[in-house]
C-alpha cells in the first residue's frame, strides 16, 4: 500500500501536494529554503524517519575516536529504512555539515531513499554525484560534531519550518520538500494525481492560447471539455 | 522610441547601468537577492508592469474556485503588455509563490517580456524550461494564496529594496535586476552603450598586459588611443 | 616549500582541514555563506592578501574619474602576489560589488590565485568564464563605491565569521572556504593528505558493503587492513 | 456604533483577540516585532487609516523645502482622522524614522487615536512624553526622505506580517497590534469581553490553588461556577 | 546539596559563570537574544524542566476546548517542581506566545523557579507583574496553537543556541540566561563565588585609580593585596 | 574648539544633525540598532576613539591570564582620551561583550565621555548604573574573547553600518547613534543649533493649533514671525 503511494506521488509535483493540502485547511507542511543537491535530487519521495540535533558542548562533541559508542546520528545512519527519507532537523544551523560523503556512501549503499536537513551538508562537490537525492540549506566544510550533538531518533521534529512525524509521507522537487500527514497520504496521492491530469489538460489550452480565466480553474463547461480530452486519450 | 530604448539596453549590462545611475546622483535602483530562474533568464529588458501584494487573511484567500471574480493577480496576467515586465511586489514572502507553470505558460503566449519578483515562485523545474526569463529569491510549493492577497495593478510598488513606478525600464542579467526611472531610460541607454564599447577597449588593454592604474577609468592619453581603436574599428 | 604546501593542499578537501582543525581545538575557520562563482572556482588554494573596506561615505565615494589617487581596493589589485587569495572583508555588504569584470580580468593576467569576499561581486555573467576562482555571497549590479570604502591592504580582517591574517592559508571547494592559520598550514597538509587516503579506503569499504559503524573511525583491525590496502597499491 | 466597539475593545486584551480570531479561523491578524513607544502606548484602539511607502529615489526625496506640494506623508498628518489609527506601511524599513516630533505634536492637536508602524521613528525621546500612543520596530535619527517615499493613503497595505485595510479596528497592548477584519469587530469586542470575564474567574481559581486542568478550558461543572460567580457579582 | 548550589549561584553573575565556564574550554552555553519580562526577572536560577515544541499542523493545533486531553504543554505547567526553571524550546518562533497570564500566574502559585523560552509570550503586561521570573524573546498577542505544537517534556533541547538537558543549571540575569552542565554545577558555583570577591575588590581598586593592566587579571603582588583585603573583612 | 562644537552639539538632537548631513548630501551616517544602556547614556556627544575586533580564533583567544601582554582592547581602555567616545567595532557579533562592568569602571575614573559598539556588552546591570553613557545592542555574558580578537586601534571602522574615522563626531541620544565626519562637526553644530530653535518654534504654532502644512517647513512669511518670537526672546 505505502509503496503504491510512493509510486503514486512521484508523479505529483510538492506545488499540487501545497494544493490538496490547502484544500483539505492545511497553509503549512511546506519546508521552506531547502535547495536539491546534485541532480539526482528531483522527485524523492518516501516516508520520514527522524533524527534530531541540538546544539554542541565540548564536552560531548569532538573529533570521533574509534570505540566510542555511536551517536544518534551515526544510527540513524545504520537503522533508516530502505526507501525512507532520512530527516535532519537542526533548527537551521548552517556552520557545519549533518552528513559527509561516507555517510552518504552508506546511505546510497543501504538504498535509503534520500536526505533532507535544515542544516547543511558537507563533502557537497562528491555527494552530488553518487545518486543520492539530498535537501539541504547550503553546504559547508565543517562536521556536525563542531556545532550539533545527535540527540535521537523517530521523534516528531520541526525541520525548516515544518511539523515532521515518524512516517509522515515527504515529497520534494524543484519547489522544495513537503510533508504530508500520514493519514492523509493515500487521498493526496489519489487526488494529486487527478490534479495533474487537469492541469495537463488546462496548460495545453493555455498554449494553445486560451485565456486562463476562461480555462483555470475550469467552469463546468471546460471540465467536459476535459472528460472528453481524457476520454479521447489525453491527445497532445 | 521605447522598443530602441529597449534593443540599445539589450547590449548593456546592469553593471553599466548602475554606474550610468550613480553618475546621475543615484545610487538606489539595484533589487538585491534576486537570481535568475532558468537560462533563457539572461538580459531581460522592458518596462515594468507593476502587481502588488499584501499577507493573506484567511476569508480572502483559499484555493480559487470557478466563477469567482478575477483577482488583481489574475488580471496582471492577462493585462500585462507584450514586452512589459510583470514586477510582483511580495515584502520578500518567500513561503508561497506568486506565479506557477499555467500562469507563466500564458504570459509566454501572451509575449510578456518577463517576470520579476522580491517573492518566490513554483513549478520551478517547469519553468526553467518554457522560455520565460523569470528573476525571483526562491523556488517554492505552496500557491500565492497561501499567504499573500494581490491588491492592485499599475502602481508604484517597492521590489526588493528599489522603488518601481509602472513603465520604469527594468534591466536584468546575471548580476540581478536593476530599475531605471522612465524619465532617464533614453539617456542611460546611450551612454550605457558608450560605456559598454569603453570598457571592452580597456578590457582588450588590460588583457594585453597594462595596469588597470594605467587604462581604467581612460586618462586622456588613453581616450585618444581609445578613439584611434574606434575609428579602426574596434579590432580584437 | 610553501609552493610544497600548496601542492600538497590541492589535493585535500575543506572538510578534511576542518577536521585536522578540530583536532587541534580549532572549531572557527570556515566562513559561511560563500559560494563558487563560475566552473573554475572548485579546488582553490594560496595565502591570504587581505583588503578591507568600510560602509561608504558620499564624499569619499563617487564614480571613478581619471587622475584621482588609486584607493586602497586599486592598489590591491595591482600588489596581490601571484598565486596569493584576494580576501575582501565588507562586514557582509551585498547591495554592491567588490570586484568586476575589469579588475578581475586583471588578477588572471597577473596571476593571482583567486578571490574570496563575504561581499558580491558584479559581472558575474562575464567573471564566471575568465578563469578566475571566487567565493563570494552574491551577484549584484552597483559597483562598490555605492556602499564601500577601501581602507587598507594586508591587515588581519574578519571574512565571513572567520579571522583571517596575512599569510594564512586558504583551502576552497565546493564546501566553501576555509582559514589555516599560517603556522599550522604545513602539519595540516600533511595529515590531511593522509586522513584523505584513509578515507579513500574507508569509502571503497562501505561501497563493498560494510556498516559505517565498523569501518568509521577505523578500529585498529581495520587499520591493519587499511596499511595493507595501502602496501599493496590502494587497489580500487 | 463605532464608538462603542472601540469602547469595549479598550477591555480586552490583544491576547484575547487573537483568541476570538482563531475561533473563527483566522491565524493572521498580528503583527510582529512592534513595540509600544511612551507609556501612552498601553491599550490603543480605533479604526486603520492607512499610508503606504516605497524605497526612496534621490530625485524625488530630499530635504524638504518651503513651497513643494505635501506629500502622501504630509496630507495623512493632516488628514487622519480623530480617533484613527495611523497605520505607516515600509516594508520593515529601520534606517529612517517615519514620523518626528512635530508630525507628532499635530497628530496629538489633531486627537488621532495612535500612530502604528513596521519601519521607525524618530525624535523617540520626545514622542515618548506627548501623549501619543506609538507602536514601532525602532527609535532612528534619520528622516524619512533618507530611506521612503510616501505613495498614498487609504489603500490595503500589509504591515508587519499583517494585512490592513482601512476602517479595519487595530488593538494594541503591552503585546503589540493586532488587526480586527472590519466586518468581525462587532462580534469580536462582544465575544471577547466575555472571554475576559471568563479567565478573571479562571485566574481567580488559579490563585486559590486550582490546577490549570481543572478549570481552564472550563469544563460544565466550571462553567456552572463561573455563573454562579457572576451572578455574585463577581466577587475577588 | 542542590539547594546550596543554588544560593551559591544567586550571587555569581552569569558573566562570572561564562568566564567558569571558558576556563573549562567551554565557549556554548550562554543563550541570546533573551530579554528579561518584568521586575522579577532579574537573577533566576534553578535547575532545567524542558519542554519542546514544533512546528503547529492545522489539525493538531486548534483553540483549546473542554475534555481534550491535556497537551504536553499543559503537563509541564502542573509538573514542573518547585524551583525549577521552565525552558521552552519552539526554534525562535516569535509569532506565537508559549506561556500567557493564567499559566504564569499558575506556576507562581507552583512555586516554579522561573521561565525561559526561545519563543515569545503572551500577556506580557500581566506577567511583568505577578512575580514571575521571565525570559524569552518578544511578547506577541497569539496563543502557542497559532504556530506550535507541544511534543515532550524532560528530553534534551536546543534552546536559543544552546544545550539544555534536564537538570542542567539555568542562570539568568540581566545579561540574559547561561546554562551550566548538571555534573559542573557545584565547582562553578564554588569557584564563582570566589571570582565575584575577587572581582569586586578588583573593581575597588579601580574606583580608587590604579590602571586595569595593573590589577586584572591580578599578577602574584595583586593577589597578595587581594589576600590582605579579604583578612580585613572587605573593607570598601 | 573642539570643546565648543561639543557643547553646542549637546544641544542638538541626532534627528537635527542627519537632516544637516542630508542637506549637504549624506544620506549616510546614522547606525542602526543601538540601544542606549542605562539612564545616563541620553545626549552623548565626543570625537571618536575607534578600536576594531575581528572573529577569535581558539589559539589567540582563551580566558585572560597574569603577565600576558596586553591586548589591543586593553589598551584601548587605558588610552581612549577623557571625553572622547570609545568606538568598538565588532561586525554586529552578539554572542559576547565587548566591555564589563571593571572595565567600565575604569573609563569612567578616566573620565572617557562614552561608549558605542555594534555588538554587545556585558555585566549590564552594573554598568547601567555607574555614570557611563553606553550604545550597544545587546547584553549577553559571555566575555569578548569568547568570539572576538582585538587588532588596532586608531584605524577607520564600519560600526553598525556607519564609516567612523578617528576624530569624527559621535552624537547620541534615544533615537541612537550618529557620526559627523570631522571637517563637518563645526557647521553642523552651528546650523543645527539654529535649526532646533526654528523647529522649538514650529512646535510651537503646532500646539497653538496651526497645520504643518502652513508652519513646516517655514515659508517666507512663517519665517518673518518666527525672526520675530527670536528678538521678542522665544515666549512660551
Amino acid at each position: 500500500m505505502q509503496g503504491e503511494i510512493v509510486e503514486q506521488l512521484r508523479q505529483v509535483s510538492t506545488a499540487t501536494v501545497t494544493m490538496q493540502l490547502l484544500k483539505r485547511g492545511f497553509r503549512t507542511g511546506a519546508m521552506t529554503g531547502l535547495k536539491p543537491w546534485g541532480a539526482d535530487a528531483a522527485r524523492m519521495v518516501g516516508p520520514a524517519y527522524t533524527l534530531r540535533y541540538i546544539p554542541a558542548r565540548e564536552d560531548l562533541c569532538g573529533a570521533p575516536k574509534p570505540g566510542e559508542p555511536p551517536t544518534a546520528q551515526r544510527l540513524a545512519i545504520e537503522e533508516c529504512p530502505p526507501g525512507h527519507i532520512l530527516v535532519m532537523a537542526t533548527d537551521g544551523e548552517q556552520r557545519c555539515g549533518t552528513i559527509g560523503d561516507i555517510l552518504a556512501e552508506r546511505l546510497v549503499v543501504r538504498k535509503v531513499g534520500g536526505v533532507v536537513t535544515d542544516g547543511a551538508i558537507r563533502d557537497a562537490g562528491v555527494i552530488a554525484g553518487i545518486g543520492l537525492a539530498v535537501y539541504a540549506t547550503a553546504a559547508v566544510a565543517p562536521a556536525s560534531m563542531n556545532y550539533l550533538h545527535p540527540v535521537e531518533v523517530q521523534r516528531p521534529v520541526g525541520c525548516a519550518g515544518a511539523a515532521v512525524f515518524p512516517g509522515d509521507m515527504i515529497v520534494a522537487d524543484a519547489d522544495g520538500v513537503v510533508v504530508i500527514p500520514q493519514h492523509l497520504a493515500a487521498e493526496i496521492a489519489r487526488d494529486g494525481l487527478e490534479q495533474e491530469r487537469v492541469e495537463r489538460f488546462v496548460a495545453r489550452e493555455v498554449r494553445r492560447g486560451r485565456s486562463t480565466l476562461e480555462v483555470y480553474p475550469p467552469s463546468d463547461a471546460v471540465k467536459a471539455e476535459y472528460r472528453r480530452w481524457v476520454e479521447a486519450g489525453e491527445p497532445a
